[in-house]
C-alpha cells in the first residue's frame, strides 16, 4: 500500500502516519520527493484497511499495490485450474461448448434445442428457468417446471445442465437439479445470492456484471470462493458502452487479463454481448481465438418463436458452421473440443 | 411501435408482418419510403412484443414509441407525488434532507451523527445495517443489531428512519425497524428484492443502478409498483463512466428527466456519486437547483474512524454551510425544508 | 513516482531500477511488502518518463503522484484567475452568462438572439460561424461572413464576440473578428489547433472533450499555456455515457473538481450537454450553484427554423426566467453577475 | 423517418406536420396508436433534415430508419471494398500484417523494426513520424526527417509505408513520402483533416475516434469520400470504457458490424487497444477470427527505450508467433497473408 500526501502536508501529518501505521503492526518507509512525499506500507493489508488511512490529515491518495482477492487469484495458485461440470472438463488444453436456448419454453423446444447443441459440438446443455427480465410484464421463466423438462432432456440427450438461480432461496431447488448454476449479469453484486451458491456445492458459472471492472468480477468471485467453492468458471458477456449497435461490447480482452490475474478458466458468451444472430458465429471464433476455455452459445429451433432473446439464437441452419468453428480452431491453440 | 424493414425486404416480408399484426388483434399502417419501408403498429403493445416481431423476416428494427413502465409513468398520473415517510413528506413544494451515517457502527456514533443530521436540518435519518460490499472481507454492517440501534436513536430524536435492506428474505425484518426501506444500486435489478420491497407495505427508496438507464430505473420502479405500493422515492447517485476523478459520475440531469418521464419525487445522493467530502457541498447545492426534492447526505462524527466510506462523509465544522444551503436554495425553487 | 514490482521480481530486478534511476540524477527507495517492492522515486519526473520505466523487467505498475500539468495547475498557482474578454471579467466573485445563436444564420436571426441574450442578462455574445458536424452534408457555418455579422452584432449590442474556430490556419482571420475564440468539444485533442489558439493573443474558451478526462482536458489547456498564453476559460459540455436520453450527461462535479485542480474559470454548457430546452434552465440554476464561474447558453428567436441545434435553444418565453436565474442564485454564493 | 408525436399533441399539430413535409416535396403517413401518433415520412430525407422536424409543436422524437452516410454505404455498394497500397491488398480473401514502430527514432531502429516486421509476414510497414500526444512534454515525432528514414526503410526493404500526419496543412508533404496516410483516434473527428486527406489522392487509414459510435466513424469516412477518395481502411483500436485493466476497450463486434454496414476493409490494431505486449498476439488472434481484413502491430527492436508506447510493442521473441497467427488463421477463414 502506498500512501500519497498532499503538496501541502506537513511534517507532522506525515508523522502521524508512520506512528498509526506503527501501532498496527506494520512499518512505514518515507520518500521525500520534489513536489509530494510518498509513505510505502508493510505489513498486513487487511488490518491498513481499517486505519482509514485515506481519512487522515494531508493524505492526497492511498493506493493499494496488491490485489484485492485471494482465493482465486493466481499469484497464490499460479497453475491455471480445470471445473468439472457433470463429467465434462472446463479448463486449459480444452474447448468446451455449452448450448441450448436461452429460456425453456417446452419440453419439444428444449429437446430440439438440446440436440442441436449437440450436434454442433456441445457438452453442455444451458437453458433458463428462471429468467431475470428488466421488465415485470415480460416472461419471467416457466421456475421449477422448466428444471424439470431440463432433467428429462439431460437424460434423454446426456447433457448436463447449466441453469441460472436468481434468489439465493431457490439455490437448493435449483442445485437438485442442476450440474453447474449460473449467476446472471444482473446478479453479480447480489452478494446474498453469491455466499448461497458458494454453499451449495454445485459448479457455478459467473457472469461478468454488465458494467463490473475485471476486478470487481474476481471480488464476486471471492465471494463465493470464500464459501468453499471453487469451482468458478468465469463468464464474460459484453460490458455497457456507448456505442448503440450492439446491445454490449464483448470485452474479448477480458480473456487473458482474467486468465492472468485469476486461476479460474474464463468462457465467452457471443448470445448475449452482441444480442444480434449474425454476430455470434464471428464472436465466437474471435473467443475461441483470444484463449477462452469455452463458450455458450443460444440456440433454438424456432426463434421468431422465441419467448425470450429470439433474435440473438443460432438456428438450424448456423450449426454446420458452429460445428466447423469448434472443431477447427481449437486446435491452433493446443486445445481439444470436449 | 414501429418496424422498420430492411433495404432487401420484399412485399411478401411486409404482408406476412401486417398479417400477423392483425391476427393479433392490431393494425398495421405501410409507409413505403424511397429506401426502406416503416410499418406503424396500432393495438396493444405488450401482445405485439410476444410476437416476436424482430425475428421475421425482412426486419431491420422494431422501435418502441411509447414508455415500457406504466403506473410509475408521469402519462398516466400527470400531476407529480408526495410520498411520507413517518409523517416527512417528499415531493414538490418541498425539500426534504435526509442524512445520517453511511453505516451504523455504535450507538454513540449513530446518535451523534443524527444530531449532526439535525442541526443540519435533517427530517430523516439514513444509517445501513446491512452493507453490501465489493470485497467479502470489508465490514458488512451490523445487521439486526444496527437496526435496534436505530429504532433507539429514532426514540431519542424523532427523526423517522431510512435503512437498507440487501435480501428478499430480510425485508420483514427490516421493515419492522424502519420507516423507508432503501434499496441500494447493486441490486437495482434484483428482481425478488424488488418484488419483496413492494409487498412490504413502507415506502421505498430506490437507488438507480450505477448503471441503469433512466428507463431502466423507472422499469424498478415498475417492479414495485407492481405489487401495490406506489410510495417510491427514486434516488439518483451518480453513474458509471469513463472519469477517474470522482468515484461516479453525478447525473444531475436525471433530476428533470426522470420528473418529467414519471410522477414520483426524485432525490439525490451527492455523498456516493462523488466519493468525496468536497465535492458533498457543491453537489447538494446542484442537486436542490436543479429541481431535486431531496437530498441524502453522510455525516459521521468522527470520519477519520469510520468503517465504511469514511472519505465521502461531512463533518461537524460542514454542518453549519448545509445548513444554510438546505435553508436559502429551496425558496428560490419554491419549495420549503420539511 | 511510485514502481510496483511483479511478485515475481527478483532482487536484480530491484537493483537494475535503482540503478537506472540513480544514472538520472534521481533517487529511488526501495519498500519490500509481504507480497510486493515498492519504489519510490525523488527526482524530475520529466526526466524518468524518458527511462521507460515500465519496459524494465519485473515491473507490474509505474504510478504518476504528481500532476502532469504545470503551468494550469492550482499547485503552482494557488489563487484563482480571472480572465477578461472585451472587459468582461469570468471568476471568482462573477456569474458570466454567454448567450447567443448556435449558429449565425443571417443578421436579422443573430441580432435578435443577442437582443435575448441581453436581456437575459448576458455580457458576451456567442455564435458560430465555422461549425464541425459530424455529417458531411450537414450546415457548415457561414464562414468569414458568419464572422462580419457578429462583428456588426457586437458594434449594435455592445457585446464581446465568443465564437468557435476549427482549424488551425483559420485562428488567424477568426482572431481578428473576435473578443475570445473557442475550441469545440471534437478538436479537444487537435493539437495543432491548440497550439495555433494558445499563440492567437485572444482569450480561449476550452470545452472538455466530450470523453476527456478532467486530467486530458486540463493537459490540453497545458498545451495552449505553453504558448504563452494564460487566458483559458474551461468549459464543460457534457460527457459520453451509456445513458440515452440526454445526448451527454453533464458531468456537474467537474465543477469544483476542476476548481480545485487548476486556477482557471470554469464555465457550464448547459445547451450542448442536455440536447433538450427543457433540460436548460434546470442545469443553469445547478451549474451556478456548483459554483460554475459562468454560463453560455444557446438562445434562438425562431428555434424551429434553426439550422443547428434547434431542439436545444431557449426561445423568447425563456427568457425573463434564465434573467431571474442569474439575477437570484449568485448572491447566495457571494458572486454578482457581471 | 419517422415522427413520433407526444401523448399531448393535437390533431393540429398532427396537421402542422403533414403540411409542413408536403411543401418539402414528400409525403407523410399518420398512424393513430392508442397512446400515440406516430408520422411515417417518404421523401428526401435530406431535406427534411433542414426542416427541423424536432422543434415542432407537439413532436417527441424523430427517428431516422436510413444511414446518414452513403458513399461509403454497403446499401448502394453490396460488394466489399478491396484497398490497393502500393501494390498490397486490404480486402476480402486477403490477410494484411502492418506493422512497424509506433515512433519513428533513429534509422537504425527503424530498420531493423521493419525487418522484424518483414519475419512476421508483413506487407507494409508502419511508423510515425508526426506523433499526437496527450502532453505537450512528451515527444511528439521527427516530423520530416522521420518521413525520410521511413522513405529509405522503404527502399532498403520493399515495404510501403503507412504514416500518420495530423494537421490539413501537412498533407501534401507527408502524401509527398507516403504510400498509404493514417489518420488518428484523436483525429476521428477533425473534419479539416478527413476533408485534406479525401483529396489527397493516397489510400487512408481511417482510425476509430475512442469514444465513436460505428455510426460516427462511417460519417467520418464519408468525409473524406466525399472529396472523391473512396480508398478508405478503417482501423478499430479499442474504444474508451469503465474498465481500467485495459488501456481501452477492444471492440472486436466492430469488425462485422462494420463489414456489414460499410463496404470497406476493417482492420484491427491490438496494440493500442490494450496498451499491454501480452495482449497483442491474443487480440491478434481474435481479430483475425473475428474476420478483420487485416491486422496492424507495433514491434520495436528494444522497447525498453521507445520513446513512444514502449510498452505495448512485441518484440524480436514474440515474432515467431505472430508469424504462426497470421499464417495458420487466415486460411480457416478463407484468406491468404499478402
Amino acid at each position: 500500500m502506498v500512501i500519497v500526501m498532499a503538496p501541502e502536508a506537513t511534517q507532522d501529518d506525515v508523522d502521524a502516519i508512520v506512528e498509526l501505521v506503527g501501532t498496527a503492526g506494520g512499518e512505514a518507509f518515507v520518500s521525500r520527493g520534489v513536489s509530494r512525499t510518498i509513505i510505502g506500507l508493510v505489513g498486513d493489508i487487511e488490518q491498513f484497511s481499517s486505519l482509514n488511512l485515506g481519512g487522515m490529515r494531508g493524505v492526497a491518495d492511498v493506493m493499494r499495490v496488491s490485489t484485492p482477492y485471494k482465493l482465486v487469484s493466481r499469484d497464490n495458485h499460479p497453475e491455471r485450474s480445470t471445473v468439472w461440470v457433470g463429467g465434462v472438463p472446463i479448463g486449459p488444453g480444452y474447448m468446451t461448448l455449452i448450448a441450448g436456448p436461452c429460456a425453456v419454453e417446452t419440453p419439444e423446444q428444449t429437446l430440439k434445442a438440446a440436440r442441436m447443441a449437440k450436434a454442433a459440438g456441445a457438452s453442455l446443455l444451458r437453458g433458463g428457468a428462471f429468467k431475470p427480465r428488466t421488465s415485470p410484464y415480460a416472461f419471467q421463466g416457466l421456475g421449477e417446471q422448466g428444471l424439470q423438462i431440463l432433467a428429462e432432456v439431460r437424460a434423454e440427450t446426456g447433457l448436463p445442465v447449466v441453469t441460472e438461480v436468481v434468489d439465493a432461496h431457490d439455490v437448493e431447488l435449483v442445485a437438485s437439479y442442476a450440474d453447474m448454476l449460473q449467476v446472471g449479469t444482473r446478479n453479480a453484486q447480489n452478494f446474498a445470492l453469491l455466499q448461497a451458491v458458494g454453499a451449495a456445492g454445485k459448479p457455478v458459472l459467473l457472469k461478468r456484471g454488465m458494467s463490473s471492472t475485471i476486478e470487481e468480477w474476481l471480488m464476486a468471485a471471492e465471494y463465493i470462493a470464500q464459501r468453499g467453492n471453487l469451482d468458478i468458471v468465469l463468464c464474460e458477456r459484453g460490458i455497457r458502452t456507448f456505442e448503440k449497435a450492439t446491445r454490449n461490447t464483448l470485452d474479448v480482452s477480458a480473456v487473458p487479463v482474467a486468465q492472468r490475474l485469476s486461476h479460474l478458466p474464463v468462457v465467452i458468451d457471443p448470445s448475449h454481448s452482441g444480442g444480434r444472430r449474425d454476430l455470434v458465429l464471428p464472436l465466437t471464433r474471435a473467443a475461441i481465438a483470444a484463449g477462452a476455455d469455452g463458450v455458450i452459445v443460444d440456440v433454438h429451433p424456432n426463434p421468431e418463436q422465441a419467448l425470450v432473446d429470439g433474435p440473438q439464437a443460432l438456428v438450424e441452419e448456423d450449426v454446420a458452421e458452429l460445428a466447423r468453428v469448434v472443431r477447427e480452431f481449437p486446435p491452433l491453440l493446443g486445445r481439444t473440443l470436449t
